[in-house]
């Protein structure tokens, strides 16, 4: 084994104080702050550096301890040396969105018009003005292209926009277990949960930040009614089936009768220790407006027209919130546009989530496709 | 066309005065009021009653003007003369389940020990104890045995309850949609429901009724999640797809920009009015106790042994809340206890709720079970 490379700590750049970044709704945000961490080291001619993107709830402690929590990063399992993403190889990046609450310019952030905290002040923002502030941090590192870009879920996406906004700046990507465009059915869960934050009397418009108390109890609800979402009904059948907390007796009452109950409780409570209710309004928003279909004119193989990147798109077979079949729409179009495209469905009984898990599938397939990529680039000998 | 057959309007009856209700829990209800609805006339030797079970949500309207909403019966669709549940031929029976809110006892009722409403003293019912209360309605009306039970979901749950529980009342039996236990993907799903009420600071722990404010916000955001498992991704996308409210233009903000959000705010707002919140954490749960299996040593088999009831059992291929593999649990136990089995898998894309909706292969399969259970019973000719 290798001696770990280095870990840069939590790290925050101001960017677009010069060419400020301009949002799709419009706005134009004057000056960014862009915090991300990064593991292993990057090459002499910069050509080994992979951007990961997190997923709605994820931040960019990705592989080090998340500072609110105590807990591990969320992709350990991944990340590290002699790992998938291995940090001995490849020198990584993994940035908080803009929206989200852990350092990047988000909802809970003072604005500057009024020196209080937007709350819905804030733009809308889009899968696509994630990016960007993504690509500006790039050129803050001074590196012309990603060897790769990956990312699960709502990471998926901006892997997505990553590679058809910015091509020539994407050597591989790998988008995980997502969806050119969020379905009708994801849309209402996301609607269910902003309406539960949104019926908190402690949200108070989104003004929240002033006061003493936060809509905790609204964000638990939209957090537990989310999580349903990313496990399977098999997952949920193994892990708990209809197990009683007391081995023995229901209770006849409301307590956490059943462990699946109190399971997804945990869930709730622990999340709004960790996350802004207000970045998980804009986060949503900004899944639910992502349409790579309709920002091509109804094709989806133009966003990818003439792309050199190569691709690995990964799917679930159990995940039901972006089901094979979507995946399998962006794999269509990427041979339609004819790209470099491999195509894995993971047999797995997880679900969503099984991108976060001990997934050896997974794991073997992006290796693969690693591998291949860096002997391409000229990284492996 | 025959001229229309009687329809009783709502009625009221007082049962249990002489042998109380013992409850699952092992609380007794001194006396409880059972709300119900009639339509077509019982024949000479009363052989020619359905019994139809409603669902979480609904009531004993199921052919009638909802008084509240001023709405159409849920079930008009099935029930009438010439139709599958045909008013001509049969007498029909529907009442308000043991918990409800609609007239028969439940925890906006008047607790009689302390002369305020029940709130969570109420205390827990089972599909078991309402079929209990059903059994004393039955009594009441003097019919020795229902010529059909039928319901679909909830309304199922209760179906297999009656033909486990009193096999010799039931002559024929038409469980759609449902399970003989409820999954933990189901139970997570109400208990984020549930939580959602609580989460209400107007739900007062169950002590609102005093008060001039209800848990309306939270009852909105339970009913909008459950309505979500109600429908299937096929409905919702060729419904919605990611149709705007306004054809041309994304609002960059919160309100309701997909169509699919604005439906679902709707099924949320309009809930609140007709249903009680209190009732819809005690059926919920009532729901997630049901284990025909567990209460049967684990052997489904055993729930339905000696059973001379027939059976009808129906399943939607899109229904991923009771999906067809759970329908197919109850229609194996069914033959392992040598019972008189048919099972339909109908194919639609509508979920769950196909059975409330125009469903031509249900309503075929139902009418052919039932002119067959007829001739057996000697109704037809």
């Amino acid at each position: 084994m290798s001696i770990n490379p280095p870990i840069s700590d939590n790290q925050t750049v101001i960017l677009g104080k010069e060419t400020p970044l301009k949002l799709d709704c419009g706005v134009t945000l004057e000056a960014i702050n862009m915090a991300y961490c990064t593991y292993g080291t990057l090459n002499a001619d910069k050509s080994n550096a992979i951007l990961i993107c997190h997923a709605l709830t994820g931040d960019q402690f990705a592989a080090s301890r998340q500072p609110v929590t105590g807990k591990n990063g969320w992709w350990e399992i991944m990340i590290g040396p002699g790992k998938v993403l291995d940090t001995d190889k490849y020198f990584i990046v993994c940035s908080n969105v803009l929206g989200g609450c852990m350092g990047t310019t988000g909802p809970s952030d003072i604005d500057p018009k009024t020196g209080k905290p937007y709350g819905l002040k804030f733009p809308i923002i889009t899968i696509g003005d994630m990016v960007r502030a993504q690509a500006m941090l790039q050129d803050y590192l001074e590196i012309e292209s990603w060897f790769s870009v990956i990312g699960g879920s709502m990471g998926g996406m901006q892997t997505l926009q990553w590679a058809s906004a910015y091509p020539e700046r994407v050597f591989s990507a790998i988008p995980i277990a997502c969806a050119a465009r969020h379905s009708a059915q994801n849309i209402a869960f996301h609607e269910v949960g902003r309406q539960a934050v949104m019926a908190d009397p402690n949200w108070l418009g989104g003004d929240y930040y002033a006061s003493d108390k936060k809509p905790t109890a609204g964000l638990a609800v939209a957090r537990m009614a989310a999580h349903v979402t990313y496990l399977s009904e098999a997952a949920l059948h193994r892990k708990f089936g209809r197990n009683l907390q007391d081995r023995d007796n229901l209770t006849y009452g409301f307590d956490a009768d059943f462990q699946v109950e109190s399971y997804l409780r945990y869930q709730g409570i622990n999340f709004v220790d960790r996350f802004d209710a207000n970045s998980y309004l804009y986060i949503t928003r900004a899944m639910d407006y992502f349409d790579l279909v309709e920002d091509h004119g109804g094709a989806l193989a133009k966003a990818f027209e003439g792309a050199k990147t190569r691709f690995c798109v990964v799917s679930f077979t159990s995940d039901w919130l972006f089901p094979t079949s979507e995946n399998k729409d962006i794999v269509q179009a990427l041979i339609a546009a004819a790209a470099n495209v491999s195509f894995v469905e993971v047999e797995t009984d997880k679900g969503h989530d099984a991108f976060l898990l001990d997934t050896p599938e997974m794991f073997k397939t992006i290796n693969g496709f690693l591998q291949s990529s860096a002997k391409s680039r000229g990284l492996l000998s």
